[in-house]
């Protein structure tokens, strides 16, 4: 098990409705860890609850219906990505961007920064709605789980944009698929996504530039507050970090 | 290119702004298809628009600054994932519902189930939300270039419920991940999402007795309207079907 060149055994994840010093588990729980993942005393598992604190626990008895742990304090899970993730999201309408910022928080977006593009609708926002749209993401990141709070950046004009070490944006058009993208370990990831009408074909051109290349989500046509969400699922929750 | 043994070469995708019999590309289209892609007279391409149709083209002429390609009849584009898409989703409260049926028929969802599960608040759906649903994923898969119409069901009682032969349900604590799943072909992919306070234990091991085997969608915990939309995502979108 902790041999060189013996790969290292995964830790079981096991739900607990309460964290605790000693933990005996029955029922389901007990019998997936003694029967179907064969757990013997001293084999270390992670316990967590649904708030989002985790713990190393160690087996100490296992009986034919129950498994004893004895658990280490517990620590706030992990939840963030191993790297920044930026979504630079155009100005939409409505409250489009409200749906965006609350679905991504909860995937792990850590900053928003909306940008005034050539096809964008609103030309601005409000200091009201901006104040709105950052309780927004902080209250979906702590449903989520997160520790840390996404930022809401006023709004950028297009032409502000500057260069990112590894960028995406969501092109209906695009040759490369969002499946085959080679995602860095870490650093920062910055996502971009267009407008109602997209960005303009000197826009793309201008992103690809700057560093953001050019994925399609699929063969159909995602609307202006889905896509963004879709890449950022892509980015973290559907690689499971 | 046609023998045997010799992989089939891909065609280029070719956005233009009409489809014609004959088309004229100048510009940076030509200029990629000619300089990177390296495209020569007898090269098929496929042609499209933004309207979802697209054709065969085979290139006729390549100068330096243009690209002239004879196309054949437009079709409509293929965007319908290979295998039927189901959701069964739990009632939710409020218009999540609407939200979920929006993107996840935008995305690629064929048939849409509302469940009626343990912890569902609303306990049915009237005549006429089911209809304004109807109408959202008629309206959302047309928008995203879909030829099929989504349908959605009356709800069914959880307990209805019957096998698939292939289905995953999101839990937040499950130990295998979605980026790890095996997507069959062809066939039916049957996709599960509980309610604002989840399945029930009990809901999710009868629904692993029927063959949706629990998958986590990342280390954060979704809302109920979020989750559904990233498995609907994972099936077909990011998978570029």
């Amino acid at each position: 098990m902790g041999s060189a060149g013996v790969r290292k055994m995964r830790k079981p994840r096991v739900y607990v409705p309460r964290l605790a010093r000693e933990i005996k588990l029955s029922g389901r729980e007990a019998r997936h860890l003694a029967q179907v993942l064969r757990v013997r005393p001293g084999r270390e598992v992670i316990v967590f609850d649904g708030s989002g604190m985790e713990a190393t626990a160690r087996v100490a008895e296992v009986t034919t219906s129950t498994v004893t742990l004895s658990a280490d304090p517990p620590q706030r899970a992990e939840r963030e990505p191993p790297f920044e993730l930026v979504l630079f999201v155009a100005l939409l309408k409505g409250d489009k961007l409200a749906t965006v910022v609350r679905a991504a928080s909860e995937l792990g977006v850590s900053r928003f920064v909306p940008l005034v593009s050539e096809r964008s609708v609103p030309r601005s926002i409000g200091e009201s709605k901006l104040k709105r749209l950052r309780r927004i993401a902080i209250e979906a990141a702590k449903q989520s789980g997160r520790a840390l709070a996404p930022t809401v950046s006023a709004p950028l004009a297009f032409e502000k944009l500057t260069a990112v070490s590894f960028g995406l944006v969501a092109h209906p058009y695009a040759g490369s698929r969002l499946a085959a993208v080679s995602w860095p370990r870490s650093g920062a990831v910055a996502l971009a996504s267009g407008p109602e009408g997209g960005f303009s074909e000197d826009e793309v051109e201008r992103l690809s530039e700057l560093g953001f290349a050019p994925v399609r989500l699929g063969p159909r046509i995602l609307r202006a507050e889905t896509a963004p969400i879709v890449l950022a699922a892509a980015a973290a929750a559907l690689r499971d970090i």
